[in-house]
């Protein structure tokens, strides 16, 4: 069984890399047991390793170079040997199930497509984030893998996201939304307009119509598709609305006396209400559409964080997800010229 | 002094219009001494206005029709004689020095491109709209009124926002940001990489660089632009995140008997600042770019967002924000040219 491999964990990525990464290692695999290498400096990530007195219980595969936070899809390339790219290598040789890694989103897809390459039939891959809505969340993709897409590119992401709720959330027809300006079929730019009409004919996609900014954290629709550009600024926008939210909530709360004792009483419930809604609590985005698995940790990510992305990795990966997906984009291309 | 004329107020447009829109005419002419003319069904408003004791204080201009608030572009051509086409005319002709509608932003957007047309150089109006920033509003644009955009507009919507941010908050030398996803020049779709490098050369714009969707609430520029798409897309999103919060946050302190103790007190405190957060409170999108100012206030808005919306046209209208923009696209073309 696939999953019975370990997830290839690159330890040098991320904001906290490596002691975060490391800890979050010790606690995937004490916590969770699950399986977990990890990729970067042997010497460094030893080091890690012996303050969680677990030198022996996870192992070690070397890559001396790192891609650092601020470099981008070009780093990846004069990089071979990166620890990004050691990891994709180990999932594409058989001897990891999928691959995690806290670093620079553009170095990862772009180290990803390189080393991992599109699935046979995908225009391209995207990056699908789970969003905190209830009972279970919500996907948007593109997330930021691809700032330029054409209409079919969407109709594909509407593919890879309906695989990845049936599989993750156990939803047997997941609500597909295309996120435009308006509810009308004819809301949105030349690209959204296109697609809405693909999407309507496209088959084993159960299309709804058009959402807009206000739903994507309503739980309207399983799926939204958008391309990368919009995908990405709505993601951080949403984030950064949140935390101003939150600011703002502080310093209304904090600036009275009996306001000032309400607080006192709640400041624990809010504060874990903060980290809920904190990109920390989703696990990670994932890269769909490559010849393995690829999770995508938030760049912040501590040992929580960086644990719940393996446990994703990890049933991603046993849920079949590449297979499932090449069969999916195979089926629509078989409909699409018979038509 | 242009000033001394009235604003032209869309009567019949909004969630809550009439009533709503009368009594806000009435806060603006009493509260604020503002002058303002009813625009609408003469019978409607004569019994709204006569409910406040006002119908010897505010005007009536007839407009037999109006559009509803799901009819877009298309409605608008069809009917020369709705309120809001009404509204632009009284401008036009000198009657009116600016145009206040909650009407459907569409609808508003279509006549008034047809109505007052386009100020000679520009090649789109563009939606302003005010986020809650402090110590000033930080002015994105567009938010809405063109889904598909040149760079070259992107560069003449900084234009606009600047003197937009000149006016209406005395900042002499507005920091301009383009809206995309990182900070690097390279970053963002076609449309964005080429607006960056038209930017750096722009004359009059002090372009600080890529801001991404994190910072629309950080107030580190005072004017963020982007295309109509993704301008709405992320106000939506803005919009929609921040009432999620407050819904979360609802349902998190009511939680428990303690907590409640703590929500009880701060109750009216966590309203206030909700209905400051609320789209309400900052007195309406700005259509810049034709040849009269025009308010678009919030769909929703009740009779404190009217008059709110007044006090901003009046006060756009008396700095002289048409002919500044005149002037400045006109300075700006003469550069060109001369390059």
């Amino acid at each position: 069984m696939s999953d019975s491999k370990p997830i290839a964990l690159d330890a040098m990525g991320g904001d906290h890399a490596p002691h975060e990464i490391v800890a979050g290692a010790v606690h995937a695999v004490r916590e969770r047991g699950l399986a977990v290498v990890l990729v970067g400096s042997p010497r460094v990530l030893y080091e890690a390793l012996a303050d969680h007195d677990a030198t022996r219980e996870i192992p070690i595969v070397r890559a001396e170079e790192a891609l650092a936070m601020d470099e981008g899809a070009l780093a990846s390339l004069r990089r071979p040997r990166s620890s990004i790219a050691v990891a994709c290598h180990l999932v594409r040789r058989g001897d990891a199930s999928a691959v995690v890694s806290a670093g620079s989103t553009a170095g990862v897809v772009a180290t990803g497509r390189l080393r991992l390459k599109a699935q046979h039939g995908v225009l391209r891959p995207a990056i699908a984030v789970a969003l905190p809505t209830l009972p279970h969340p919500t996907l948007l993709l593109d997330a930021g893998a691809n700032a330029d897409t054409k209409p079919e590119m969407l109709v594909q992401f509407a593919q890879l996201g309906t695989v990845y709720a049936q599989l993750a959330y156990d939803i047997a027809q997941p609500k597909v939304g295309l996120l435009t300006i308006g509810g009308e079929a004819e809301k949105g730019n030349k690209l959204v307009k296109r697609a809405h009409e693909l999407l309507q004919a496209a088959p084993g996609i159960r299309f709804t119509g058009n959402i807009e900014g206000f739903d994507l954290l309503t739980g309207r629709v399983d799926v939204i598709v958008t391309d990368g550009f919009t995908g990405n600024v709505a993601l951080k926008t949403m984030e950064g609305a949140v935390r101003y939210a939150f600011r703002e909530l502080r310093e209304t709360i904090s600036d009275s006396r009996v306001a000032q004792l309400g607080a006192l009483m709640q400041r624990s419930r809010i504060r874990e209400l903060h980290r809920r809604l904190d990109s920390e609590a989703h696990g990670g985005a994932v890269l769909l559409g490559l010849n393995g698995t690829v999770v995508i940790a938030h760049g912040s990510s501590r040992a929580a964080g960086i644990s719940a992305a393996c446990r994703l990795a990890v049933d991603l990966s046993a849920a079949g997800i590449v297979s499932t997906i090449g069969d999916r984009v195979a089926s629509a291309q078989k409909h699409h010229r018979r038509r």
